[in-house]
């Protein structure tokens, strides 16, 4: 793993969570980077997400640092606003800016107070810890039903040098209101433009975090955040433009994708590609159905080669396509043809299911062009266990 | 239980399914009937789905019987379509009626051949044991997973005299009613006007079929049948249209809810009630919402009075509300207030969600004059195990 020049990180334990581990952090920029984030389509927005969307947009989509806590949404509760605000100024005050240059995240519970004095009295001490060197503490800290932290990174040559790109992220239930969340910090050292800036994380979100599901649940505090330092000092110019862009993208895809894999409960990946539908859309609406069909999930946990299910749940996308012109291929086997059954051994099928990546292809032939990469994750007894007893 | 005047019934195991239990059944009116139906919104329709609704086209909304299957779906197989035109034709030919009269449904897996002699075979003898007092074995023998049978009926008296409806229906999984779900036999003999039938049967599908969700899954087969056949001759004047209407909708409500309850896997039947939305259409969509999300029916499962999945997924569900206005009942007891925690004793309310039966009311302040009832089901390690080995 390689780090991007410039950012600093620190994370420690502030008594948010019951169990002892790590729950406050702070990912900083050592001169303000440009910076855009995209954030949860819910209509319930969490205070932090309102403040954070206020500060970028006040700040012209400056930023100087991600404050970030587990163990409470800081969502549907009476001093929600008030807690964003005051942790908020009392960040910039240690880090000597501006309160619009900082950029509050939360994942939890929702609806439980958020004590701000838990915070506050941290953050001194938080902003003494700050190092080069504590990227994967902080990608400890923010976990919450997360069985592992999720990090990736690139280091791609651009015409005027090399720039890194390193991420991080949170999540194992897609949506989960009460522990909320779906969180991700992308950091580069590349000198982007301004106004760039969040073009490149809309196209990379669009094809990566837009493309995973583990349970259909969006939550009330989804944030992906893209800040650029230019501690490089290596430009991107409009040449090298694709080249970042597809770098991104692969860093974002590979975050998004451990997401789903550790879907709360899961043992196995499934990406899921579709090709020659009526357009890029219509084949995320046919990947996104397939994704989110509990039937499909659960056959794939039970290894069965249901393709039935699959093209059902496609057909119930709302994407326009004829049926009699789809092909259907697991781990590279052909399961329907035309529509219909293909001739396969059902029983070596079976065995190659058991393995923890499933590929489920869904081709339909004809003129179409649209295509689209999906990620979702099995269906397992374990998601109903800790759904079922998660707050007691 | 009381029956309607002039209809038959009959099934038998025509060795359509493994298990030694009722797969072929018929439902016959003594005179044709009049009739309409709904159908699957999905692309991907079954063969029988197909034929049914020419026939009702080419027969202009005459019906003489149902043909009914369990144990093969005949969907997305080489022969499906010759296999329900030959069927019917054998049903047609053992009944004396122009094969148009006859609607086939048929449910199981999807994607196997049916051998269409299995029913060819069995017609004879089937035809011979039509019995009206074989309702009960009929709605047995289109059981899949369904655990029970489900039946329900009502008896109107209309200003020409006294009419009778009774239905019957089945489904536990594949269940997200879109237009129609499952399959779903109506009969009445009151005399209704053939023009009036589709209208009646929409309205009643409405707040009923199309208010219910097991998994969010629609299928390939669902079809929703209302026959009235006049052996009461008693006519269906305007003036009385809206009482008979009202105990249509309430046996299809029955019908439907009891599908809700026998949800695969479920424990627990959950009413959800949304009043104070901007229009009956966002009211549904908040409640269907609320009924899709995995994390509300775990939850409930559980018996986790866990409010915040509740409104995040109201807010995920793309109808316009104020979360500050919302406040939530479950069990009768307020747990949100103005979208903030309730003061509630967490631990009465935790007994109360053990029993059978959960009610979540959804109340939004204002004007809004937007109201929906749905039905789902709390979702349980069941679940996973049925689906992860239906074909195994």
């Amino acid at each position: 793993m390689i780090f991007p020049l410039g950012y600093k990180y620190a994370s420690t334990y502030a008594k948010i969570r019951k169990a002892k581990k790590d729950d406050l952090a702070l990912i900083v920029s050592d001169a303000p980077a440009v910076a855009a984030a995209v954030f949860t389509q819910n209509r319930v927005k969490a205070a932090p997400v309102i403040l954070a969307q206020k500060n970028l947009k006040s700040s012209r989509g400056k930023l100087k640092a991600i404050m970030v806590n587990a163990g409470n949404a800081n969502c549907a509760t009476r001093t929600g606003a008030e807690v964003a605000r005051q942790t908020c100024q009392a960040a910039a005050q240690a880090l000597a800016v501006h309160p619009n240059l900082i950029l509050p995240c939360s994942t939890g519970v929702i609806g439980v107070e958020l004590d701000p004095t838990r915070i506050t009295k941290a953050l001194p001490g938080l902003v003494k810890k700050l190092s080069p060197h504590s990227f994967q503490q902080v990608a400890e800290a923010i976990m919450t039903t997360d069985l592992v932290p999720k990090t990736s990174s690139a280091e791609i040559s651009l015409s005027g040098g090399s720039v890194t790109i390193a991420g991080m992220t949170k999540g194992s239930g897609m949506i989960q209101p009460n522990m909320a969340t779906t969180l991700g910090f992308l950091m580069t050292d590349a000198a982007i433009p301004s106004a760039l800036v969040p073009t490149l994380l809309k196209q990379a979100t669009d094809v990566s975090y837009n493309r995973i599901s583990v349970d259909g649940d969006t939550s009330t505090n989804d944030t992906l955040v893209l800040m650029a330092n230019g501690a490089s000092a290596v430009e991107l110019t409009s040449k090298d433009q694709d080249l970042f862009l597809e770098a991104l993208s692969r860093v974002a895809q590979e975050l998004a994708s451990k997401i789903a894999r550790d879907g709360e409960g899961a043992r196995k990946l499934v990406t899921i590609q579709v090709n020659g539908a009526k357009s890029d859309d219509d084949a995320t609406r046919i990947a996104r159905g397939i994704a989110n069909s509990p039937l499909v999930k659960t056959a794939i946990a039970g290894s069965d080669p249901n393709w039935g299910r699959i093209i059902s749940a496609a057909g119930n996308s709302g994407a326009d396509f004829d049926p009699a012109k789809v092909s259907i291929a697991m781990q590279g086997v052909l399961v329907c043809e035309n529509g219909l059954a293909a001739d396969f051994s059902e029983k070596q099928l079976k065995k190659r299911l058991n393995d923890r990546d499933c590929l489920i292809q869904f081709q339909i032939a004809g003129k179409g062009k649209g295509k689209s990469k999906f990620w979702t994750c099995d269906f397992t007894e374990g998601y109903i266990e800790i759904n079922g007893s998660y707050r007691t």
